[in-house]
């Protein structure tokens, strides 16, 4: 059961433990700093199919079959999955699992979705509805440019505030009995508005999200920054963790131990990707690639992972309104063997 | 707790009520033959908007709103919304419902959405999370026109096995301890697919997914068709709906009970609707408008709903790939006072 906090923030009394977990990530990726963190590189943009989106299927399947072969299960173990992505109706996910034949939990929350997905298959558990859940999520360079912004074909010139859409996956397996780290609690993100409507500047639009997440679930445990070994946020880029930091400064909180999965995975100057990295995959990726192994290694014993993504679409932006945003929380610790 | 069943399957050993609910329907909706069990009939199709985006937006956030003050409660009662529609991104939940300022979890599961967001509000409450949760979905005719098909100003003939897309919304409020019904069990879908790949023929798509859902709920359960009122699916329409049936007789099990949201809502003939209602808000408003009221005035006492999605994009048919479906089921039972 968990402990009853309201309004979307909660802990558990038994821990969800954290079973197995993989991360697939594309060219790019494996060039970064980050590139040797990763289970699988996949040199193909296309991974051997004949369209992005079905590269970007394949990459979710990799993440999660390599994550079910790490732990010695077969698919049959799992009881449900939890999966969403940013491609239009989130065909990277229905697509990808459908020939896995596991009970799917369709979820959408842009580049928070990793964290709605260790929310919502952690509760599955703790309810006890199921024994074992996959949360898994993707994200891949080319279908999301074409969908959101332009056809890559048009080569069209990015701004200096824009970010990379990595081509990644990252899978977590969920289980109620085994694992060497768990999921302790979480805070369920509201939608944060502030009006920005640049969709080159995602960072900016998400900060305010991720910092009234981080606030309520420190308030709410009591808590503050230098009690958690890293806070981890999803893919604010560098002009978002700037005004994450200052958000929170403002609240009287010092967060010195953040870290961004979208600043970490690339060299923005040798690479060339401006404010970072972004997308589901992204934050997936890293948190899989990286993180997770940091907890199973004993390199860090506590650590909240915050999400964040942008819920507008090219229609609504079109349309003239402003990027509504949400960070979903999810406290990850180290568990004594 | 849930008693755990495995594979998605799951049954609460303290049921999760249903304290409130709400449905608000279209024009077109209110003249069909469930025109007067609709909360709310909103007239015109732009409802005060200025986009049909915008308005789908406000016939969510007035579900939910009517579903809030129906039981005296305040937006600061409810611990989370569970929501997602078929426009891309979900604008219709993330724009309709920012200003509530409720911790908010994105779902996708296209026409399954109402069956997908109870479940998940339910395990919620069930685990202890959230005391109260609710969970909500909506469609709108000329947004889903012109998003999966064609835009409407383009004249386009209807086939004859399509379905109209409803312009409605329907949202429910669980509780842990308050209401005259509640769910107690359900069966997460797993993603079916014939190789069907028509647009203008969803039913026959969905269906498979529906039968192999209420099959494996009865078989974990131990029951038949027979002991419930009604088995109710979301929006088959009349191709699918015979489709379903005929599924369900091969695996020998009569469906004598068998009602279709999309069956029900339209009076095909007179209202040039072709095989029926169709989309997130056919299911979501039927369920809120018709049978929930049913339940709690005692003209039924257990119905299972299993509303159905197709999982595609029009991309993903471009790109020559069939139609994926899933469907979620939820047994609802009234509770004696």
């Amino acid at each position: 059961m968990a402990e009853y906090i309201g309004q979307g923030v909660f802990t558990f009394s038994n821990p969800v433990r954290i079973e197995s977990y993989a991360a697939v990530a594309g060219k790019k990726e494996s060039e970064g700093p980050l590139g040797y963190c990763f289970d699988e590189i996949i040199q193909d943009s296309h991974f051997g199919r004949q369209t992005w989106e079905q590269a970007e299927s394949q990459f979710q399947l990799e993440a999660v079959s390599l994550a079910v072969r790490k732990s010695n299960l077969t698919k049959e173990d799992i009881d449900i999955i939890c999966s969403g992505d940013l491609i239009n109706q989130c065909i990277g996910s229905a697509y990808g699992l459908r020939e896995l034949e596991i009970p799917f939990m369709g979820i959408y929350g842009a580049c928070s979705t990793m964290a709605e997905g260790l929310i919502t298959s952690s509760v599955f558990i703790d309810s006890g509805t199921a024994k074992r859940a996959i949360a898994v999520t993707s994200s891949h360079f080319s279908t999301a440019e074409r969908q959101f912004r332009m056809p890559l074909s048009y080569g069209g010139q990015r701004t200096p505030t824009s970010q990379w859409t990595c081509t990644a996956s990252g899978a977590v397996i969920l289980s109620s009995d085994t694992g060497k780290s768990a999921v302790t609690g979480g805070c369920i993100g509201k939608i944060a508005d502030m009006g920005i409507s640049d969709m080159t500047n995602m960072g900016s639009a998400m900060a305010p999200a991720a910092a009234e997440t981080l606030r309520r679930y420190l308030e709410a445990t009591n808590t503050n920054p230098e009690n958690y070994d890293y806070i981890i946020t999803g893919d604010l880029g560098t002009v978002g963790s700037t005004l994450f930091l200052e958000l929170m400064q403002n609240m009287g909180k010092d967060v010195k131990n953040h870290k961004d999965c979208g600043v970490l995975i690339f060299d923005n100057y040798a690479q060339d990707t401006h404010c970072g990295g972004s997308g589901c995959g992204c934050s997936a990726g890293v948190l899989c690639g990286y993180f997770l192994p940091m907890l199973e290694n004993g390199k860090a014993e506590n650590i909240l992972f915050i999400a964040t993504g942008a819920l507008m679409s090219p229609v609504s932006l079109q349309q003239g309104e402003s990027i509504p945003s949400v960070a979903h929380l999810v406290n990850i610790r180290r568990i004594a063997q």
